[in-house]
């Protein structure tokens, strides 16, 4: 792909916060932080990492594409599952140094275990003398990974 | 403070994946990622970071302590500001690398700008020819920081 969408370069502090310029600040290993939640529901589905020309052919592409810190390599998301994400807006934060991703989640859900979203765990405060714990909430696995990615 | 959050050891991807127990992940500098967002709004207002004491911290005061990377010191969110952000929920991913905090936002605003989120500009794309430019979003500053900071 032949990206050429230009960003700024990082000027001063106030111009970072106050200003209409897109600097996006990628940190030591050359990402920034995508939360990615659905745009209607506002549910969050799941949080991944960018560099700079993942963050370009998301742009281009009008679809989140990431890129993977385990398998080192761009991630558009649901190329193999077909469950992508269609861009409805990005926002960035005061510093610039993070992305929420506000998508349209294609298929039965964002998350490769099964469920529509990843954050299907609740915490729960241990009373000290016993261990934190999870809960499961939202409604289950929507698909079987196995179906969708061919491998268990 | 004293705190004595067990968290429990990671364990293999499917007990990581698909277990109750809580074993969250931090980088290779300690942290891990979580993002605030009101808990009935749904609004994102920031995304910071938190090692494990800012984490067993957090779940024992029931409001958000950061670990602040730029000044390298716990952050218990409005400490200075009266802007604390009471715990609500907390979840966890698939592999347990990020949180989503779900708060009640005290106070006018979670930005150090003033404003009640982070993300108060949505990014829009060039054009190819031109940079890709920022928008402002939401409705402005809703306290001055400095009557709130003491500084400008």
């Amino acid at each position: 792909m032949d990206s050429h969408t230009v960003f700024a370069p990082r000027g001063a502090k106030t111009e970072v916060e106050e200003g209409l310029d897109f600097a996006p600040k990628f940190d030591a290993n050359g990402l920034i932080a995508a939360l990615a939640m659905d745009a209607v529901t506002r549910e969050p589905l799941m949080l991944a990492y960018m560099n700079e020309e993942s963050l370009r052919r998301t742009l281009e592409l009008g679809e989140a594409v990431y890129w993977s810190r385990s398998r080192q390599e761009y991630w558009h998301k649901g190329a193999t599952s077909g469950h992508t994400q269609r861009i409805v807006e990005i926002r960035t934060d005061c510093d610039q140094d993070a992305l929420i991703l506000l998508v349209e989640q294609a298929g039965a859900g964002a998350c490769h275990t099964g469920r529509s979203s990843c954050f299907y765990r609740k915490v729960v405060a241990g009373d000290g003398a016993s261990a934190t714990k999870l809960e499961w909430i939202g409604s289950g696995k929507s698909f079987d990974p196995a179906d969708v990615y061919g491998k268990p």
